[in-house]
């Protein structure tokens, strides 16, 4: 991988309903973020990721970990950044930081499958998306081609 | 209507999830309740709603209402009660009581239309759940036929 | 009531666990929204509503309505506007629309009222929100004072 | 650790609202399931949770991770296992393995620190739940005491 993978940025507003009666917010929250930020992210590549199911393909969520190292809360401003940490023909892993100024507040990684919607079978990276993928893990790809 | 359209009764464990930095159940997750005691009710008139939507349709909600009177806590165990309050050849409302014990917490309403899910269009009751769901709205039905 | 309370219009991106297997947003996301516009809107009176909680009270949903018109997608950006629709001494009623571009998917309606959080019991709205939250339903209030 | 800690089975219907538009449930959802299934197993301690909370502790979520193997759909009803993978004085870790009859669907891991409510700090397991705890971790210490 290219020491300096595409990184998106993605702001984002606590919501009173993702906080939980310990007055910060849920942990499950961190995934719908990280979504959030993936999909920014997936944005950069040139594809939102509803044209790539629009292409008859999902990225399909196989495994994620989180590690939370302070509360965040209703009324903050936080700032999601996502990047592509591992790119193989067919496994991608995601990386995220959650963070509050400069505070990182967690840390996640999510690893995905290609999958055909039509047969639900998993496939290799659909072509259209090889090179722009391949952009977002390694931007000097741009340079070479 | 009949005085007594036959009446669901689910038990729900408030999640830790479900509750808010106020201490209580947030108030958006009383929808998701009604839905899931709507499920419980639909089965009741012998499909389960996931066949329902086999079977090509939807029950699209367009409207809904819920009057709270009282919190629900972590650690509870509630019950909600559904029935079909209102049943039309295009439009259906369903009536929830979420209670605590004899305690009434919130009540509600939603409304809905069917909707054929391969064009989209608004459509009258599918024939093979009319006498079904009749049966839902006025027991007596039954009894009759 | 003013012709024209003040509105606050806030942008949402549809989140992918927003939506269900209707492929549109699940309903019960509206209330979520529309507490994001609501938070919005009370800034616009000079206090995030987390303030209000740090002087110790909260605004307790006691009922809402929603009606939906049309579906919401991921991959859309919408607007929320937001605005005191009655203020009473103890009650307050907020209204809500959810726009795409011009197109109103969804309108609404909560009511709230005041509690003290150390006791749990109703109250007045907390002298200094007073004048506040009065601008806020009638903006003309400013020029008066 | 002894090799055969307490499990806790959890029943869970899938919930409309839980579903994606891929059309099986939200990856997030999980950790909610957990959850709910941890609640379950801390409850066999003699303690709910929420009773641990009214001691003055949390526990609070420091790391989770999720294997997801197979989709869930609406209208299943899953069971959800919870034990108490490993337990130190100030760490704990809890597992998962998510099924629909014999199929493994998911499995997953969190980790926890004890925190005291009042000033957020961290600390030992609390006294009145070592016992407890430590039975759920090793039931055999029930036959040595």
């Amino acid at each position: 991988m290219s020491p300096n993978p595409v990184r998106s940025t993605t702001a984002v507003e606590v919501r009173y309903a993702e906080t939980d009666q310990m007055g910060v917010v849920h942990h499950a929250n961190y995934l719908v973020w990280f979504e959030l930020a993936r999909t920014r992210l997936c944005t950069l590549s040139g594809f939102h990721y509803h044209q790539i199911e629009d292409l008859g393909y999902h990225l399909m969520v196989t495994a994620c970990q989180v590690e939370y190292r302070r509360g965040a809360h209703y009324g903050e401003t936080l700032e999601i950044d996502a990047w592509l940490a591992d790119l193989a023909s067919r496994r991608l892993r995601f990386a995220y930081e959650v963070r509050r100024g400069v505070e990182v507040l967690a840390t996640g990684l999510t690893e995905h499958v290609w999958v055909e919607a039509a047969s639900g079978r998993l496939c290799r990276t659909p072509e259209p998306l090889r090179e722009p993928f391949a952009r977002l893990a390694t931007p000097s790809v741009d340079a070479l081609s």
